[in-house]
This record gives structure tokens, sequence and C-alpha cells, in this order.
């Protein structure tokens, strides 16, 4: 860390500030001039909050050179990680992954029909909202117990894993029993209680960029979960709030490449909810696997207009199976086949 | 709300929408030109979506013209609500209610110390974090119920009421036996789940607004615990993030403004995280007491620089008493006295 | 346009806007229901003002349902407008097209040292930048006409166009002597005097998207230069404002898609902007032309790190002719060839 | 300026860096750990442009930690800076100063009935509109010559000084005849050819900041004018664009505390483009004079709903006599008289 005194910083002032971190076992070197007086301090700063340090008298700025984030750092582990799914798929590997399902569980009909559809395209992951978090406390919250049961039946019928949003730390055990991968939304990135408790879990999490979490808040997340023991993170990138209203999101494709010089961690992409809009999920997976995305996460159904959620952003069955030969296409001619 | 079909959208794809709507008892009344097809939907629209509608074929676009939130706003109730705490204090009448206490529960001299002085100048309200929601997990994460300890037991020494934030749902009993007005954290604003459980609570809430949250999100949280039985919400606006980098975040005091106009709710300013230093907190006091706030949440600490969090943002206690009867000359010239 | 009136809006209120607009020959359709009184506007509102029609008293709401662009929108002509260079590069048509060089003109060895290596590339327009808007005042604003001079001379040897920026209007007739394609900077992209003055040269425009700007706000710059004459224009996405500031800007490859529906006007994309890292800048460019953009705009040097304005976002020749292989397989594979 | 090296970077990157530093005459700090390699680079880095740098190899992060405006800071002029008008009222001294007028002169009946009652009423400055920069080319442009002469021949009556915005720098000569504040609009903050042609003026700019300016941004736009020779700048604040659209903008005051930490320039507030809403304006006033603003600009009209522009966040005459009175009346009891 850089600490940038104010102009009229005392000696004292200066001396309380290092001795204190002398104290924390930090060294300090100093790099004042004649016009500005700065020092770095040298050490395992990430225990260190600048807002502390900006209490101190004198201090007019606190720079963080290093990322708060260890364990899901690069600098901490070199190599990819990749994410085992209970049926073989992985995440993060030479192969980019395809999940897909409906917005909302909404009857085993629904279900069947969509989860059937999506074997026969060779999709290994399934979605489905079962607790849903909606803006609205008046418009459709989910199956909740029943849709996690019904995913969990379907998806086993043909040997897809299933990714489900839980909505808070307990129900972490019935999560446990009938999903995959446990997704966290990004409404609940900064869910810190959530987190942790997901820290604890051998399932696998997803975790969704938030709204208008910057990348190290998103970094941050993830090492929340790291560093209570779960190493399994996929993150997802959703598209972020952006003055541009003709797009629900804004798809921030850079995100993926920004993660993979920060960070070991598998980065997927959500389309639908980046978009808002199903004609848009085609192209945007496109440039999904045209910049490196480990994998896509697509809304279907086989109705959009009844759907109880999101229909806007989802695509009819034929629609997606079209749209996932055009990238199986697209991903064979950039040497990383979708799966 | 409005719907706006598309340039080639054909009689089929009209009728099919509303032949739906019609179903569910809407009225239909076209407002179409000649280059344009438009019509609305006449009736309760809160419990339709807007993204539901735009999955049927033919739509471009679909407006709402009235507000998805009942309870929180006016329409439903004309009258300033009026938040009678346990000790008497009032949040939304005539005065201006001032909350002030340490960002973080650190210890029990901390604590003693910070509520004497406060209550010598006469605050009726001690906030703290007991459970503290970090950006990071390798800083101080609170002393957690040890910490509503405390809070109850210091600030019953002083007839004060107590607030502070809940971190999960599950903890919302030993909340209710501490404190008397639960927060909700901005990174919780859109925590649904949580905010159900709110709903069934006898306590007020105070809602903080999230980071990047619109008014009408804002609201829309406020109407999840309205929903779902408590009628007691208290709005903080805390500063929305923005571009601007010099101050953590950035004061929108034009929201006290919008709020009254779109609610009958209260709501105050909090300052310290607005600004995110401690010599903006008089200043943006003053600015939110001109603009119509119904009070103040502040930090203040008896160390700042030794604070275990937010120590930048922090007022000395003695500072504290100054900018309080700075504070109170301005209420009082603008015939809102300030408590 | 649909305008929603107060609650407390008189039956006058009423009737004064909407006698007031009966008199500018606009129809009016009510679609009022109980609770909540509205009405459409029927007519060409693009001459209409929304803080016109607000400033009528009992007015809550004015809201557009028709877009205020009308010679850039699809409405106005359906297919895609193709826009020939003077050495018959084409923007818009079935090839996307790459345009590449040093953001700013330095010397005329820099130039064709330049110019040569991506000639030899089949590169058929060059950029650079001879009036440079920079931030600081401090740093290097260019050779000015002594750099258009260059530009052009160097660019004749090869066959190539010239795009440059304009930085102001009085400039017009020197930029129309030297280059092929005039630029707006993004944040001259309301500068409107400029805009209209280069409604009327013949050269095509190269219409960079403002930092913050809408899709609907750049549409209107566009509109700006077309309804005063020249319907030339080629839009460039180069990045938007975001809070996240691992990359300079974040691309929006959604532009791409809205843009593309909106209007017939091309659109193209520059990566370099966008990233502001020159290890970014290949991907994006896949991305990009997977999401369909019909172009690239790229950044190239021979001595990044001795450039005098962007070397952190520049390719070198070298890496830029391996790029562009990718490219052009990438773009063969999707059946769109980049020239 | 600090200097974070790659984890890969080589020995030969580092020394090919601080060499050509050293060359530049500047000094190098040397603040590495074991973990990151660090240096500081001491004297004049407003010359240094952070891309530049980031061009060499190895480089992974350069952060200033002086601020790049010189002419601008209070570091360069501790001393508040006083402008003194033409006709003797002051901007940033003890006295707060009131401007007000039309969006746009629309005619001499229109501008001599406002004139007249804002002298009435003891104002000292009259802005108006001559040349709008309208969002759409098909809204009213402005009287543009015929508006200026307008302004002064009204002015001049009532002893007013004169502020009005220029459009391009072609028209300098023209303003300087008419005017006695030339305004920069939000649009043209960055229209860096014309803020250099501003700094050959002798009269006062009024420099609104942009739409989503950073004040680090703002202060550089300033310091172009000042750095080419005119050192009378008057900041304006107009209110920032958010995802709140409630209001047109978010009115952002804590820049006011912001600036005058930063800078030794007086800085306004406009709460008429901030909020576009008539009824928040003596809120948004009383909020800007309690934080410590040095003027307001106030948009009033005679016939809000018959105003050719921008009625909707105007005052009606008597409306703004009644609220100037309150805000003379905060002001006192502030103890900065509002003039």
């Amino acid at each position: 860390m850089i600490v940038k005194m104010k102009k009229n910083a005392t000696k004292e002032h200066y001396n309380e500030l290092t001795e204190a971190l002398k104290n924390k076992h930090f060294e300090i070197k100093d790099v004042s001039s004649e016009t500005v007086i700065i020092f770095g301090i040298i050490g395992d700063t990430s225990t260190l909050d600048i807002n502390d340090l900006q209490a101190y008298e004198g201090v007019e700025d606190v720079i963080r050179v290093q990322t708060p984030f260890k364990q899901a750092s690069r600098m901490f582990k070199e190599e990819d990680t990749i994410i085992t799914l209970s049926n073989g798929a992985t995440v993060g590997g030479h192969e980019a992954l395809m999940m897909a399902g409906p917005c909302s569980v909404e009857s085993e009909t629904q279900l069947t029909t969509i989860a059937a559809s999506l074997a026969k395209d060779g999709v290994k992951v399934l979605r489905g909202g079962a607790y849903k978090p909606r803006t609205s406390p008046y418009t459709f919250q989910g199956l909740e117990l029943e849709g996690l049961k019904l995913l969990r039946k379907v998806a086993d019928t043909h040997d897809m894993a299933v990714v489900s949003e839980i909505p808070s730390a307990d129900l972490l055990e019935i999560f446990e029993q009938y999903v995959d991968i446990i997704q966290v939304g990004a409404r609940n990135m900064q869910n810190f209680q959530l987190l942790k408790v997901l820290g604890k879990s051998s399932k696998p999490i997803l975790l969704k960029r938030g709204l208008s979490a910057t990348i190290e808040e998103w970094l941050m997340s993830a090492e929340y979960i790291m560093s209570h023991g779960n190493s399994q993170v996929i993150l997802a990138e959703r598209g972020i709030r952006t003055f541009e209203k003709y797009t629900r999101n804004t798809l921030d494709v850079s995100a993926v490449l920004a993660i993979k010089e920060l960070s070991h961690l598998p980065v997927i992409i959500d389309p639908s909810h980046a978009a808002g809009r199903w004609n848009m999920i085609e192209r945007l997976s496109m440039a999904s696997l045209a910049v490196g995305a480990d994998g896509l996460i697509v809304e279907v159904h086989n109705d959009p207009k009844n759907a109880m959620s999101d229909g806007a952003q989802s695509l009819k069955l034929d629609k997606f199976s079209q749209t996932l030969q055009t990238l199986k296409d697209l991903a064979n001619s950039l040497n990383r086949p979708l799966l």
C-alpha cells in the first residue's frame, strides 16, 4: 500500500501512523519528494482496510497496489482451476460448457419437455429457478422445495447436473441434497453471511456478478467463499448496469479477459440476463465464446409467452437447438469445443 | 401500462396478447396512430411483469405508467408516516431525529464512552454494528451477539433506542430481543428472503438504499416488507455509486424530495457512508436538513484512528458535539427542530 | 407520446395542454382508467420536447414511444446503408473493414514505417491523429496541419483512405482537402455546432459514441449530421464509462445489435480505446466480429513505448499482422470476410 | 507517480523504463517488497501520461499520486479566487451570488418582463441562452446573435451582468462584445479547442461540469483555460448522470466540498438542470447554500408552459421572488449573505 500525506501533515502525524504500522510488523519505505510525502507499506496488506488508515490525521490518500484477494488470485495459483461436476462435465478446462433451462421451474410438464429437448441437444447442465428473487412481491416467487425436487428428478432421467439459485443460508442443506451447482444471484453477491456458509459446502458455487460490482468486488466475494474452505467457485458475468436502457444490462465481455489475468477461476457468461432480449442471445453467445468464456448459461422455454418469469429473454426450444449448433461450429473453429 | 407493438407485428400478434390480458380481466384501450400500434392496459398492473409481456411476439416495448409499489406509495396513504420508537422519539414527524454511534461495537469501554457523550448531547438513538458485513473476509467481522448485548445494556443506561444491522434472516429473534430498529444494509437491500422475514417483525426497519439502486427499486424493497405485514419502514439514503472517486459515494439529496413526492415513508440521510470522509459530514448534514430529510445517522468514535472499521468517516466526540450544535441551530432556523 | 397527469390535476390542466397540442395539429387519444389520467399524442412528435410538455401544470410524466430520430432510423430506410470510400473500400456491406494506424502522427518516418507494414497486410484505411484532444494541456497536442499532410502523402503511396479526427468546425475545409473520413471524437459527440457543419460536408463521418452516451443520444447526433444533408455516417462504439476500472472503458458489444435493430447505419468497433490495454485487442476484436460489427479501428505503432500518446493500447506491427490473420480466419468462418 | 511492475517483469523491463525516466530528469525511488516490484517517480509528473508509461513492457499499473492540474490546484494558490464582474458583483467572496434568467432568449417582450422582475428582486446577473445546444435538430436552436444583443440591451437597463453559453470558438469575438461571463456547456466541457481559445479571453468563464465528468476531469478542463492565460474560471455543478431517472440528473452537493479542498476556484450550483423539475429548485438551492456553494444559477420564466425550452425546470417569476426570499433568509442564518 502507498500512503500519501497531506501537504500540512506534521512530523508527528507521520510518526504516529508509521509507528502503528511497524508495531503490526509492516515495513515502511519512504518515497517522499520535495513537494509530497509518500511512503509504501510492505507486508501482507490484505489485513489492512484503506478506511482505517485514512482515519489517521494527516493522511490524504491510501492506495492499494496489491489485490486484496489472495486465494482467488492467479498470483496464489498459476494454473487454471478446472471444476468437475457429478456427471463428469467440466468447467474451466479445454472445453466450454453450455448450461441451459428455464428461468423458473413451473411444472413437471414444463420441465420434462424442456429437459428432454436439451438432453437431445447434448446439454449436460440443467438450470432452473426454484426460489425466485423477484423485484416485486406481487409476482411469482417460485415453486420452492417442490421445484428443487422436480429439477433433481428430471435431470437424473437425462444424467444432467442441476444448477439453481439459493436465496438464503438456512436452505443450504436442502440445496446440497438436490443440486450440483449452487448459484448465488447477482443481488446476493455481497450477502457475506451467505458466502461464509457456502464456504463450508462441498458443492461448486456459481457466483453471479453483482449489478454494479467491480471485478475486484466480485473476486473478493469469491475470496469469502474460498477463505471459508470451498475453492470450487465458477464466476458468471451477466451484464452490468449502465445508462443504456435498450438492453436490460450491458454485457461486459472484457470482464472475461480481466478475470483470466487476475484469477485462476473459471468464468462463464449469461447472455439472457445481460440482454434481456431473446433475439440478442445468439450473437452475444458467439461474442462470449470468441472472447474466451469458459461456458454459457442460457434461458430456454417451451412456451416463453406463458413463462412465469423472464419470458422476454428465453429462447424457444427449436431456436435453442439451432443456436447451439451455430455456437458449436464457432467453438470448433476457435479450437475450443462447446459441450 | 402502455404496450407498443413492432412495425411488423401482425393482427394475430396483437390479438394474442390483448386476448391474454382480457382473460386476466384487464381492459385494453387502443391509442394507435397511422405509424405506430400502441395500447394501454387498464387495471391493477402491479401483478404484471414487463418482461413477461415482452415475451409475446410482436411486442416492441412495454412502459409502466403507474408505480409498481402500492403500500409504499403516497397514492395509497396521503399523510406522512410517523414512527414512534420505544423511548418516545419519533421519525417522520415535526422534528428531525439524530441517530449516532460507532461503526462497530468494539468493547464495553468504547461503547460506554461514546454513549455517555452522545447522551450528554441529547442524542436519543444509538447506532452500532455488531455483525459487520465487510468486503474483505480478512478484516474485523464484529462482536456479533456480544455486541448486541452491549448495545442494549449501554443504551438502557441512557434511555436510548438502539439501531443495528441484521445480516441474515435467522437472527431475527435475537435482534428483536436486543434492538429497537432493525437495519437492512445497502448490500442486502434486495435480499428478498430477508425482507420477507422482516415483514413479519413488529420492529421498525431502517432500509438503506442499495449502492446503485434506483428510487423505484428502493421503494419496491420497502414494499416487500410492507406487503408482508410491517408498515414501519424508515428509508435511509447513504450515497450512490458514481464515477466520482474523491468521495466514497455520491450523496443524492434529491432522493429525499423524490421520496417525499412518491411515498409517505420517512427518509433519513447517512452522511458518513456517503462521503467516507469525516470532514465532509457537517456540511453534508446541513445540506440534508436543508433539503428536508427526516433525520440523520452519523458515525462517531472516541478514537477514530484505532477504530476497527470506518475510522476515516467517524467524527470524534467533541467534534460531534460542536457539529450537532451547528445542526440544531440550522434546524431551528428551518423551523424543524433536530432532536 | 404518452402523457400521464398528476393525481390532483384538474380538468382545466387537462384541457389547457390538450388544446395546445390540438392547435399544433396533434391528435389526442385518451387511455385514462379510474385511477390514472393518461392520453396519447398522435402525430410527428419528433418536434416536441418532453421538458416543454412537463412545464404544463398537472403533468406528472411524459413518455416518448417513437424514436426521436428519423433519418437515422430503420423505420425511415429499411436496407443497410453501405458507404464507399475513395479507394473503393466499403463499410456496411458484405465485408467487414479494418482501419488501423497510430494514435498520433508523430513523424514522417514513423508514419511511413507503419503504413508500409499495414499496406503489406492489406489494410485499406489508415487512421492517425493530427489534432489530438488530450485531457491534459501539458501533453503532446499533435502535429496539426503537418500531420494531415503526412497522412495524405503516405496513404496515397499505398492507395489507402485516411481517417482523422476533426477538433473544431473551422477546420472543415482543410480536413476535406486531406482526409477521406472525418472522425468526430467521443468528447465532441454532442458538439452540435460541429455536427451541423459536418452535415454540409460531402465526406463520410465516423461518429464515435460519447463516453456515457446512450444509443438514442448517439443516433440523435447522427441525426444532426443527416438532417443537415450528409447521410454518410459510420458509427463507432469505443467503450463506455462504467464503474469498472481494470479496463479503461467497457466495450458494449450489444450496442452493435441495438444499432442494427434501430438504424440502417454501419457500426464499427474501436477495441483499443475500449480496453486501453493492447493485450485485450485481439480477443475483443474477435468478439466484435462475432457479434456482427461492420468493421474495426485499431491502434498500431512501430514503437509503442516511445509513442507520443496511447502507447499502452497500441499493437506492435508484427503483433498486428498476426492478429489480423487470426481475425480474417474467424471472419471467414463467420462468412463475412474482413478486408 | 507510482509504477507497479508485473510479476513476470524482468530486470531489463525495469531498467528500460527507469532509464527512460531518468533521461527525462525524473528521480526514481524504489519501494519494492519481496512479492511486488514498485517504484515512485519524483518530479513534475503533470507532463507524464499514464498510458504512455503503461506501454512499457513489464508495467502492470501506474498510479498518479499528485493531481494532474497545477494552476487550478489549491497547492498552487492557497487563497480563494474572487472574480469581480463588470457591475461590481463578485463570485467566490464573502457573499454568495444569484444568477437567474430564462433558459432561452425568446423575444424582447419575454426578456424585458423577466429581467424587470429579477432586477426588482435585486438579482445582479442575467442568464439566457442565445445559441441553444439541443439534443434534437428539430427543436428550437435559439435566436443566436439577435439573442445576445437582446441580453446586452436588457441587462444594461438594469445594470445586470450577462452570462450566456458559447457554442463554438469562432464566436468568441461576438461573445466578448455582448456578454460578461462566457459559459461553457456541460457537453462542451472537454471541447479542448474551445477551452484553449477561451484561455485567451479576458472574460470570466463559467465552466459547467460534464454529464459524467469526474472532479479531476472538470478541474483539468479549468486547467486548459488557465494554462492558456485566463485564470477567471467559475465552476458550475449541474448534476451528473446516474441510474436514477426520477430526477433529470443527480445533484452532487459533495462536489462543492471536494472543489473547495482541491482548488481555489469558485463553484456555484445549477439546481434547474440538476433536477429538471421546478418544484425541487427551492429545496436543492437551500441544500446548495448549506453545503457552501459560492452561488446559484436558476432558470426562471414568465410563462414556463410556452417556453421554447426547459419549461419544466423553470420557476415562474412570483415563485422565484418567494424562493429568493427564503434563500436569503437561510443565507443570512448561515452568515453568508446571498446577493
